[in-house]
């Protein structure tokens, strides 16, 4: 059994370029993050992408759905900006069925200091393992159903709708 | 629902006395660890003892299981040094029922940076809002039944047993 | 004997605003670095200004000027933004005598992970005792005097002129 | 113009051993350090001794000296463990002549998050850099004359004799 992580950019993954003083995106940190958890969870990592979940489009999201239906694991881990997470999980749970999908990210980027990167990644590893087949989001310490969470704009924190 | 978090001690609390160069034992980190995480789940977190799971007697790991059947929570999280981590499983499985009882440590103190302290954080407290009721070790990104888990000393791996 | 530290703003003291997404000032971070840095030399720090050194004006340099001036320190150390910071010395050149003055900044905000802002603190203070009066730039582990600097834009190094 | 960097170990190098429990010496950080500093002056890193300085013999320091008397540079930078840094230091002053030698080290190993050891880096190079040749110490923000020095136990700060 193996965990397929899919890639998609968002603050999780965002660096300070030095010389310009802007956010960007070079590479994921996903194997650092892995190596600092000593994971040994068999895990098969993919980019699909690397942007900012605001500037994600129908197109981008149709592709996730496809790549988690045409990969061989079951149990499926999404990195994703915050913004618009709720929303890929919204398409995932139309095209995507008999697999455990967990969308998961971060507050502030995990190149920094405080990120809450690692912690959100070792819960969203987890339910992968442990939940069944679904689509939600991991933030917070907690898991979320795809339809049933929103972000809270104002407080920067997920909450369930009901 | 709430999640009951006890602290043992192990290496996961440790920290460095600059006056003296020895580890040592002060408070626990586990309200910093939450904070970083932006955890939002419902805890309540208990200071058992502070002790290094070498020194951990079976007095301790009765108490420890006094405390896991008193405690009106039904998912429990353990911070607890690997070194015996399975060892207070295996009593905990005779004493405690109808739980679900996540052990886990980390590798290296988690006020030194490198840390797998909340990465293991955020996979427990994943798994005990997952799991079936019984005991488990959440370390290494999996979890681990209490019978069919040990330390390996030379890699400082957990493994499965068979 | 006392060092008094200026507070404009740069990179230094940026942080990432989880809400928004972008870098903002809030409070300084030198009494968090002083301490972490165990430094026990008298200092009195002093915020004039919390602004990116591009939008510095010349209003804001006569201040800088002034206040060097006015302050009872022989010795002055002042976080600056890295992109305009030979500007300022050459005018604090013109107006402060007999002052040794040392601006230093950072390339990553202190905040994040990987800053350089500890080392360069570390070496602008050091340099503020030891060097006779006049107006330099700590950065890169070197100082410079203020009409022998200028930063290069395409590496982010601080080099000599001639 | 260089400057000469001498390892001998100490705090500042000590690692923690995820498998023992133990502190332990592996490889010096000199280079990742200078690094993070973004240090582009010319140095020069040798690495003597990896030990704690309460282990450190006449053997040793008379080593020490002859190294910095046979290098080419006449400015040199020495990490050391805090406990007999002036110990050294006192050596140092009778054997070693028109250099400028500084002694720094530690409180907290650099490899945990919380430590001193960039900051007195950045301060022990820029006194390398400014002061007239001599033997002195550099920690805690400061720097001192080798015959006029001592380390509170108790508190853990250098401190002047008189």
């Amino acid at each position: 059994m193996s965990i397929r992580i899919f890639i998609t950019g968002g603050t999780f993954d965002k660096e300070y370029n030095e010389l310009s003083g802007q956010l960007y995106f070079k590479d994921t940190h996903m194997p650092d993050l892995l190596e600092l958890g000593r994971c040994k969870m068999p895990v098969s990592i993919q980019t699909l992408m690397m942007i900012d979940s605001l500037e994600m489009t129908d197109d981008d999201r149709e592709l996730i759905a496809h790549q988690c239906n045409q990969c061989d694991e079951k149990q499926i881990v999404i990195t994703h900006g915050t913004d618009t997470m709720a929303e890929t999980a919204t398409l995932l749970a139309r095209k995507v069925k008999d697999k455990t999908v967990i969308l998961t990210g971060a507050m502030i980027p995990i190149k920094f200091g405080s990120s809450d990167g690692l912690f959100n990644l070792g819960s969203a590893l987890a339910f992968a393992q442990s939940l069944s087949p679904g689509i939600y989001l991991a933030m917070n310490g907690r898991y979320f159903h795809w339809n049933n969470v929103r972000k809270n704009r104002e407080t920067g924190v997920f909450e369930e709708l009901r």
